[in-house]
């Protein structure tokens, strides 16, 4: 039985609020859109996937709460629940991509109802084949993975982040439940800390072991030998394999390269963005300089002190051994490649 | 006015408890030895030159809170205290230096009261000897760092960890106090964030403008051409150049290559060990995982994770563009011109 950390229930989304992992495992009633901003920007829902299917019920659940006494006034009061929605976090390509979606059936020839329906049905099923994108991708994807290996991975990328088996994380686990032996090295992924916080706490049920590290430790264990491939998910993937993703990704991509180890970026092709040439294009969300100076509301620096906090890095896709997709394995040449299987 | 961080009073030992800072500057007086093993252990001090020092002064507290019948039993007992000083930490290299020096003075042809004067001495000599070699160091440095440049460091290098100017943040000083105009970069340097702690409240009271960022934002900032160079200090520098610092410095040294950025080592010669051929040798301390598991008494990751902590990594010296030591810069061929400024 696998997790529901993010269920549509008809009226209401439910959530598992992950700010509060893993020490306690509270669920969210979210009834209206500006309950699902708060959701995302406060990241109680994250996982560019994830992201994207909130996305998709933040604006079903706008639209149900609309009154209006035409189509027209409808539409015009939707858009502001759609920009609500696009204006939490500019990254993850995942919630553009629902947005559009979601646009599209809007222009429907119905009635207010008749689109609020449609909306619901569209969100629906942009969960239903996130989730199924989710398993193939993890079926492809722990064809790399060797018995016996180990295998760091960085931030959050299981159920939690993208419904279904996850991204990297569901590589991973699909793979154990192969009845391959691994081990995982999980990078605490600062300032949020969803590598200590998330992975630790799917990894411990699925009983896979791992061992927890600070993101400054990877280099030292790779320099001793003891990883043997990085896995990481993806926020943003441009055309041309570009890859944004959590803070330090690229770090590891640099020390992979540097040890002659394999680099993986495990994502649907709904991360993928073709309109994007290069990583060079990819918005990098800048978030509270206090998720730096503060670690769960205890200030670790002087008072005063100035911090950056870019939630995002690039990896130039020269580094990127491979994209695991559910639509198979991409290699270079990555334009070409990524052209044919995103629609 | 410098800080003293580290004083001798005589009798006695006053210490600023840097587990308290940046928050409270609380001074502790240490009276025995066995305070300057915990200081040692628990981290009140640190940073490889001032860990010597207070090893130095430890022993001599030691030796002066002796009573013996003979001078044979004086030695003995000296014995069990300078072990348990060596027991402290195991791979800072200054360390070992102050404890082969202290032994070296109890060998006198004197009696127990004499060698306690002696070991008194030595100790306040090698606190007068590193202040001089971090000025002379700091002087040598600031040649390498040109006007407008910015800097990125890691961990703590100032007077909090050796006595005078420090090490690399001594040569980020004295190129500031050379109008320099200079931008510092801290890496936060989990698990302890001596960054974060320390090296931010140094730079603030030298009003030396900084960006506090944590450990995976290195690789970003330096791919998008906002780093000029990367300065850290050092616990033990192999005969061949390999260095041992702070964990996440070899994770810097492979970045800085990778992006063509100069990356120096600033340690005094007391810190290089003639006697270890490569960085292979340098013992590694592995400490508490909780400190990776919990910050500031609070649990960051589920009940029961396993964390790996080593404090230290090691750099292989094809990474190291330069050591700035108290003798002068040296480059490669290490081996060789560490051989000639090392006594």
């Amino acid at each position: 039985v696998s997790m529901q950390p993010l269920q549509w229930l008809g009226n209401k989304v439910r959530l598992l609020d992950q700010t509060r992992l893993p020490h306690e495992e509270v669920y969210l009633e979210l009834t209206g859109y500006r309950e699902v901003v708060s959701a995302i920007t406060e990241m109680k829902v994250r996982g560019a996937p994830a992201i994207g299917v909130a996305g998709a019920y933040g604006i079903a659940l706008g639209a149900l709460g609309l009154k209006a006494d035409s189509r027209e006034e409808f539409l015009t009061k939707l858009k502001e629940v759609i920009q609500a929605i696009a204006d939490t976090r500019p990254t993850a390509r995942n919630l553009f991509m629902a947005i559009e979606r979601m646009q599209h059936v809007a222009e429907i020839d119905a009635d207010a109802e008749g689109i609020k329906q449609a909306l619901i049905d569209e969100a629906v099923k942009i969960h239903a084949e996130e989730t199924e994108a989710s398993q193939k991708l993890a079926r492809f994807g722990a064809d790399l993975i060797e018995n016996g290996v180990t295998v760091l991975t960085h931030c959050n990328t299981g159920p939690l982040a993208a419904p279904g088996y996850g991204t990297a994380l569901g590589v991973i686990k699909y793979a154990w439940e192969q009845g391959k032996k691994i081990r995982v090295f999980a990078d605490e992924s600062r300032p949020r800390l969803q590598g200590a916080r998330l992975t630790a706490w799917e990894l411990k049920q699925y009983k896979i072991p791992f061992t927890l590290i600070t993101d400054s430790m990877a280099g030292y264990f790779m320099s001793r030998g003891e990883i043997n491939c990085v896995i990481v998910g993806a926020d943003r993937i441009a055309a041309n394999g570009d890859t944004a993703n959590k803070i330090g990704t690229y770090t590891l991509a640099v020390l992979a390269q540097e040890h002659g180890i394999p680099f993986y970026i495990a994502a649907p092709t709904t991360t993928v963005d073709l309109k994007i040439a290069s990583g060079k294009e990819i918005p990098i969300e800048e978030r509270d300089p206090a998720e730096v100076t503060r670690i769960d509301g205890v200030s670790i620096a002087p008072e005063g002190t100035k911090a950056a906090n870019p939630a995002f890095d690039v990896t130039p896709h020269r580094y990127i051994t491979a994209i695991i997709t559910e639509s198979g394995i991409i290699k270079e040449p990555y334009l070409e490649r990524l052209k044919k299987i995103v629609l």
